[in-house]
């Protein structure tokens, strides 16, 4: 086992220079690794090449971790994009002068050195680092074996374009590809201040249950739409089939319809050709079983099904006695990701929006709209199901701490 | 070990009564928690002998544990105190409307159920009842064995002042005063939304290495006072002596005066009166112990003593070549709590102030403001030394989460 200390050490070290750089330099940064990627294309491409020689060919994961000229291109692209978003630090949340003429401020800045734990698709390398030098931190990043040879490539890249705005390249860093790092980056409590897990549940799940360096967690949604009996059933059926089958392998789609009792046969009758048409598997309750008898992919669903991330096209579907009946479902099996309401009773809307428990709450639209990009937050590292420092999409302004700044002239505690 | 998660599910489902309470009820449940203890004072009084007799006579940590008419009568005007401070959910935190015509709001919304783990003081069930309250969670306690008694007096009275409001006693809870107690606190991870552990350094370490749920730490601080060589030397002999001083045990005190070498001979002549009559012992570096010979409570401070929490009237003293040196020492041995320079160069102070990775930092004022009270935030939990979420006093107005609340038409995605 190799110590990762010296690497943290010297981008600790490093940090404090991106808290003095002008705004220009921090976004000239990210313009000129833009300009390096697209004029050194074929570095990369070279580089990728020889991770991709040592996959199984035919392997349907190695399109992960492909690039080609278009992928470079939306790389370069997303790297402007974020060199042209404001500065998150430095944002006064608050000032006040005591009575004693202490000047007392509390503004943003940087977290310090973020770590980074991903998984093959070395944009994800480009994408972190440019998050993370756009709010002034450092930051460590540990991809994938796979991706080993791309990403050596990419820091080489990031690096000089630090360098060529007069900042240490030391600001980032590439960690062994190794289980090891993940140990250690998870015991580093004062030299890394936030780890971001990206990938697998496993590996989100793991890194928070051992973590003593803070996490940022991006996880799974069980998500719930609720069609009320005041519903407009036409709406209902619309958010219902794009909440489900618009990109079913994503966190925000629906997994369980809940529907009132008193419109669960005309809204199932409506919904049962377009869920068919998209072949959604149903898991249903016995009311529901009962009106969908004949819908052909159909099964009775089991107590856990309630609990599933479907990602995929399939669905639960249970028929609730009223709003108490539903709130508790979601009380119970919720995970605090996105759950959506259709009613015409405003009052019920509100009621729904007030005490379900969620990163994201809707009242008659679809869930789907859980997402950096959509709420115009920019780009998004995921979705946020915590409820420490970021909830929902976790995107560029959440890439900071706060500090009390504090001026005075001489003045002593009483 | 008996289960305590019947009692967390029950406050779980009271507490969404919480977040429909109007403002008036939440902050008469507070007044009428004020009025009962001043009322049934006697009620409590009688509790409390009761713990206290299960304890050691004279020993001295019965002080901590022991309440009396003024001590009741404080706990209740800390109560008035927080039934008038503002409500910290609901507050906009951005709100737009996006081109397909969703109306998005970002507001703050309650945690949902806090947990607290504390050692013996009674008003602790009082002081955190009563944010969680004021900020609509609900909360399930766990005290100390000894105060057993008291604390299940204590919750007698919270759960009627609720009662007495419109509202479900089970908002809060006592737990079981044992370590297992703890342990399944630790591990509630869909219960207990937010876990407090307030007391020995000991017990908040172990309670964020191991616990499941999200934690709020407050931390130790190794704070230092550095003093440039372009300071006042009058104001920073004032600032360095009440930094150490005006309050040892706490931990925003000065641990490590940093002094620039060419103001040392002078600042540390006219700080030795002061230091000894205050019997300040001194760690202190090569040059600093040469300067001081003749301080009678002077020691060469060991490698070690640059990460100490003093805690009492001890104190170490470096001499530095700049600021440079200063920023270095201080990036290595502060645990990010307060820092503070003394200059009257305005770049410098800007620069350390800049570049000073800590919850406060401080141009010439003392350490000892850092404080909930002190910087106008009403009662605090603790300072917090972590960087997610909360960071330096850890007050009503960090009790919350937040949520996105979108209201739409029909909106579906594309």
């Amino acid at each position: 086992m190799k110590s990762i200390e010296p690497i943290l050490l010297r981008v600790q070290k490093a940090t404090p220079g991106l808290r003095s750089a002008t705004d220009d330099q921090i976004a000239g940064v990210l313009r000129a690794l833009a300009d390096l990627l697209e004029s050194n294309g074929a570095l990369i491409l070279r580089a990728n090449a020889r991770d991709l020689k040592r996959q199984k060919p035919g392997d349907p994961r190695n399109d992960r971790l492909l690039l080609n000229e278009q992928r470079i291109r939306g790389i370069a692209g997303a790297l402007r994009k974020v060199s042209g978003l404001p500065d998150p630090t430095g944002k006064e949340l608050d000032r006040r002068t005591l009575a004693n003429g202490l000047e007392v401020e509390r503004i943003t800045v940087p977290f310090g050195v973020v770590g980074a734990i991903y998984e093959s698709r070395p944009n994800v390398t480009f994408d972190i680092a440019a998050l993370c030098l756009r709010s002034r931190n450092g930051c460590v990043l540990k991809g994938s074996q796979e991706a080993a040879d791309t990403n050596k490539a990419a820091i080489g890249l990031i690096r000089k374009a630090l360098s060529e705005n007069g900042l240490s390249p030391d600001c980032v860093a590439l960690l062994p590809a190794d289980r090891d790092t993940v140990q250690q980056l998870m015991k580093a409590v004062r030299l890394v201040d936030l780890l971001i897990p990206r990938g697998s549940e496993g590996l989100i799940r793991h890194v928070r249950s051992n973590s003593l360096v803070p996490v940022i967690e991006t996880g799974a949604g069980v998500c719930h739409v609720y069609v009320e009996a005041e519903a407009d059933l036409d709406m209902a059926a619309q958010i219902v089939v794009n909440a489900k089958v618009s990109r079913p392998g994503v966190c925000n789609a629906m997994d369980t319809l809940l529907v009132d009792r008193e419109v669960a046969p005309v809204l199932l009758r409506r919904l049962e050709g377009q869920l068919g048409y998209h072949e959604v598997e149903v898991y249903a309750d016995r009311e529901a079983l009962r009106l969908l008898k004949g819908y052909r992919l159909l099964q009775r669903a089991k107590p856990e099904d309630y609990d599933r991330e479907f990602l995929s096209l399939k669905c639960a579907i249970r028929v609730v006695g009223g709003m108490e009946e539903a709130l508790e479902h979601i009380r119970v099996h919720s995970t605090r990701h996105s759950e959506a309401i259709v009613s015409g009773n405003r009052d019920k809307c509100e009621r729904f929006l007030r005490e379900v428990d969620a990163a994201a709450v809707y009242a008659n639209a679809s869930t789907r709209f859980t997402d950096g990009e959509e709420l115009g937050l920019g780009a998004e590292i995921g979705i946020s199901t915590q409820k420490l420092h970021a909830r929902g999409p976790f995107a560029l302004e959440k890439l900071v701490t706060e500090k009390w700044v504090i001026r005075g002239t001489g003045q002593v505690r009483g």
